[in-house]
């Protein structure tokens, strides 16, 4: 009996544990949403997650040493801002594909404050990625997140392909092995590679294509079919494990395949045939306070200490076009990738402490990379874990890997980058648009072209504009049904139904003018204006109702509401001082009808005084004028 | 028997003339839409605007005068911008107030390129004129005029009181005597007054506030009630005809006292206790084509030769920004003005030519003032040809005038204008909004005090910007309406019916976490979503559409829609493949209901597909991903 007491004590005891546990764990969860996925993690995860987060390195270490140059500062800073998105978008991030490091946008914005000489540039670029983060965490604090639903998919589609072609092309100078380092134009990088055809190394160019299409047709090995070839259920596993590791792993395996070959080679030969990447500074960052004040040379050589305002007023826009550019940017890679599910809130929050965790470690401002996901995607990671092997690949990289990076062909970089932005390019998505919604390809292909033509952040911009247009454009010009009706008793009417729900300040001219032609068309009769639909309405149209009445009286020609929302109502008698006839059924509609006659007599008798106002051109004040705006024409 | 037949001949002769008459009438008036203002043309009317004419006439003349140096021009320039506006608004406008010459705005904007020397000022100013003339034409042949649409009521009534408060600010410093030029910056001009009161003129101060009070009493002379007190029928319409003339042609009243008074008072004494209007250089401009090149100086002081295009690439964004300023600014004149019948695209042509016209008469770039349009108003214009005679008085002010205009006080003329614009503040409109529409208080108040605080066009666009927002925001947030029913045969469903027209991309997030969370109130059941009032659909939301139709399979909630348009289901099928399950009315909604254990099978033997790849971390390219993107989360 004690016994069986015990026993159920320890079983409370232990459920209470339980629950502590999961609570616990829930408000683990809460504070750093990257927990989940440690539950259930299985090894088999882990080696996705490894396989994944060394390819996306293996890419990160050039391009990082890259953007760096690109933004003005020093290779080793675009290695030192690729470790800390990792893991901190881990911790707080939702997307597993999304890797935050270095970006060749970002970096060109950057390089806009970093010309200052004196070791002024690594200043202000890590400034910039504070202030950044800091913005970034304002926009989450005030929900505006949300801005990403205006992204409608034709824009993502835009947005993605052209992102793509801009990322490919920037990569045909390594692929070709043409010197010089490529910026995130795609004009000038066409012109740039087209100019200097000729100077193009056949080793690279060899390499290059030879790798991508090894890397083709390893992506293809996936898609093989085992079934019923091999008897042996183990062996079949075995191989179709084995397949899968390769076709997964083939980024790092062309990697290493040709870093193997390019050392081999050129330790024999004397002058290399392939362009590598070079030596690497060993090292880790200052784990530091951003830096809020710094010297500056100015133009006639002599040193200026720039205090923090100073530093803030150079900045200047920077510090908000930088951060929308990087938040659209992650949203639509995100998007792309992440599907439907995603919180934008936490997406923002995650990439906000990127970059204030950043500034701490020397970063220049950091944001998801639309290439280095796909490639991330590509090699197949499970979880964001997979950021956190990246960076510590890219901390080995500082610490110790350094001399070993050396040997990777710029070529083979190229071809990885290369195929697996290719696959970005979308034109499945037009044929089903042109079937059904043909509109719906001019924001796209707007995106798309100007991505390519003036920017990826003007393009989608742009694309957002012309979307957001079409929805002004439809409150603006709602569909009217027009219709010429008969009651019972033989009176004719007019019924006007906005197909729209709301009756907005745009829509009142666009309503009277539909009106005015079905009056001319059907002849005059009385107006029925259906309002079933129409559940919005503002101060502007309810002006323009009042004034519409008064014309349509004048008409011979009144005016009645069918249906009408309360809601709206009110609005037209605090605005217009008018009781509109409104009717809430066809039925009452004849009665009213019939009373037509005393009706517009009853509106003649007061009309004639505004009418004999406007003709008068009488000395009153504008304000009279502007009030009758809305009152009569 | 003959002569009946020539009388009927004739007759039909005198028909047929009147006839080609009406149709030659009519030709005109399309050509020249002004021409049907001479069509019963009366004395009255001609008084009228010959009054008002005037008016305009005596505040142009100082204004014109005064923006032409703020436009870094010689004073005659103004007055050469002046009168070509108002011939042509005559022949091609609409609407009697707006009188189109100088404004302070663009005569801030234009003097941005009038400071290189060697008379490249007026070089620039003109050809300026002519650009905006040509997109302000291009504008109206791509009928963009109907923008004006996005002008709500409260944005008008926002942008008229804050330009109200901005010119009357503007006068004070010749009411008060204070020298020195005032701009169209509220700030500066209120910083600038303040600081300067010690040095307030009491000559001037006196008669410009005698002025004020003067017109002000003369505007309330027009309520005076005549009736029974003169038994004379035609002494009491005389008595009401003098006092409607007094009450009207106030303006000109005071104007032609004060100068007399200043006249005889300047004549008499030695130091003038009024600041004068000053001397007026006489002749008329050249009427000769722009120059498309001209002479500057550089920083060195070395002549430099500019060409056409050095001279385009000078005035860059200038040639966008300054017409689509113009234009909006112009439009909410004859928007608070005209009232709701005016067409915006012939107003825009009108404003078009007069700049084109203007470009040759050397004039810098015009468009409609409120301040003058106000004047032009109170002073009881009657018909556009008002702006004829002001033309004639300016070219008569070059001509022969010029030495008699010296002797206006400027505080009389700082009084007109004040006691004009005054009444332009509307603070009626705020108790009717905020009893029935509080939100819309929100873009009138940021039009006014964005105007005030950083300048008008800010302030509209900002205005109009919170407005298109908030109709964005309609169509990105519809509201849903949720219910949990029963089917006669005891099957309980959600039903969700969004109550707006549209399901675009911006709502399909919106809708989803409704009815996530219609499923966590009310427990799993079959979901209907009644489309009877969403008549329009897009790409994007079919997508979402899809993809909720699988997560909700999953979840053993199927995704019935109901009255759906053939478009919707048309979309839908292509953009997702599913033939989605539809019905028409809730009859059909229980037979289908009944077979839904049947129906989630068949979803859930194709989904696992789906949902392996994602779960598996595919080696796929992402271009499967964001195709999937739409179907599943």
């Amino acid at each position: 009996m004690e016994r069986a007491l015990q026993n159920d004590n320890n079983i409370k005891t232990f459920v209470q544990i339980q629950i502590e546990a999961m609570s616990l764990r829930k408000w683990g969860y809460r504070l750093l949403p990257g927990l989940k996925w440690l539950h259930g993690y299985t090894g088999q995860d882990a080696v996705a997650d490894l396989i994944a987060g060394v390819t996306v390195g293996l890419t990160v270490l050039p391009q990082g040493l890259a953007y760096a140059t690109l933004a003005g500062l020093e290779p080793q800073y675009g290695l030192y801002s690729a470790f800390v998105g990792g893991i901190i978008y881990a911790m707080l991030g939702s997307c597993r594909q999304v890797t935050i490091g270095p970006t060749a946008l970002l970096a060109l914005m950057t390089s806009r404050h970093t010309g200052f000489g004196l070791g002024s540039g690594p200043a202000y670029a890590i400034l910039l990625c504070l202030i950044s983060g800091v913005v970034e965490l304002g926009m989450a604090v005030l929900k505006l997140g949300a801005l990403v639903d205006l992204i409608s998919l034709p824009v993502t589609v835009g947005f993605t392909s052209a992102t793509a072609v801009i990322i490919g092309t920037s990569q045909l100078k390594g692929l070709l092995g043409l010197r010089g380092g490529s910026g995130s134009d795609f004009i000038n990088t066409m012109r740039s590679v087209l100019g200097n055809l000729h100077k193009v190394r056949t080793g690279d160019f060899t390499l290059g294509l030879t790798s991508i299409i090894v890397l083709l047709l390893l992506r293809k090995l996936k898609d093989v079919k085992l079934d019923g070839r091999i008897r042996n259920l183990r062996t079949q596993q075995l191989v179709s494990g084995s397949i899968w590791v390769i076709a997964t792993g083939r980024n790092a395996l062309v990697v290493l395949g040709t870093s193997v070959l390019a050392y081999s080679t050129c330790e024999q030969m004397k002058s290399c045939p392939f362009i590598l990447t070079g030596k690497v500074k060993s090292g880790l960052p200052n784990f530091s306070l951003p830096k809020f004040e710094t010297t500056i040379l100015d133009r006639n050589g002599t040193e200026i200490r720039q205090n923090f305002e100073q530093m803030l007023s150079e900045l200047g826009p920077s510090m908000l076009i930088l951060p929308i550019i990087a938040v659209l940017g992650n949203v639509a890679i995100s998007k792309a990738f992440g599907g439907a599910g995603l919180s934008p809130t936490r997406e923002l929050v995650a990439l906000s402490m990127s970059n204030i965790c950043g500034a701490f470690c020397s970063s220049m401002p950091v944001t998801g990379s639309f290439s280095r996901s796909a490639v991330n995607h590509a090699s197949g990671v499970r979880t964001p874990l997979g950021g956190c092997y990246t960076s510590v690949l890219v901390l080995l990289a500082l610490g110790l890997l350094a001399p070993y990076f050396q040997y990777i062909p710029k070529a083979a970089l190229s071809a990885v980058i290369i195929s697996a932005v290719i696959f970005m390019i979308e034109f499945e998505v037009i044929k089903p648009l042109w079937r059904c919604s043909r509109r719906e390809l001019l924001p796209g292909a707007i995106t798309f072209v100007m991505s390519l033509a003036v920017g990826v952040e003007i393009g989608l911009l742009l694309g957002v504009s012309t979307d957001v247009a079409f929805l002004v454009y439809r409150a603006a010009r709602p569909v009217l049904s027009v219709s010429k009706l008969q009651t019972s008793n033989g009176i004719n009417y007019i019924l006007i139904r906005p197909k729209h729900s709301s009756l907005y300040f745009p829509a009142v001219e666009w309503v009277r003018s539909g009106i005015s032609k079905a009056l001319t068309i059907h002849g005059t009769a009385p107006v029925v204006l259906d309002c079933a639909n129409v559940h919005e309405f503002d101060f502007t149209a309810a002006r323009g109702m009042g004034s519409l009445q008064k014309e349509l009286a004048k008409a011979n020609a009144p005016l009645f509401l069918m249906s009408a929302d309360k809601t709206i109502g009110v609005i037209l008698k605090e605005s217009t001082n008018i009781d509109f006839p409104t009717i809430d059924c066809p039925d009452d509609l004849e009665f009213l009808l019939e009373q037509t006659a005393d009706y517009v007599l009853h509106l003649q008798i007061s009309a004639p005084l505004v009418e004999s106002r406007l003709v008068h051109g009488d000395g009153g004040e504008p304000t009279e004028l502007s009030k009758l705006n809305g009152k009569s024409s």
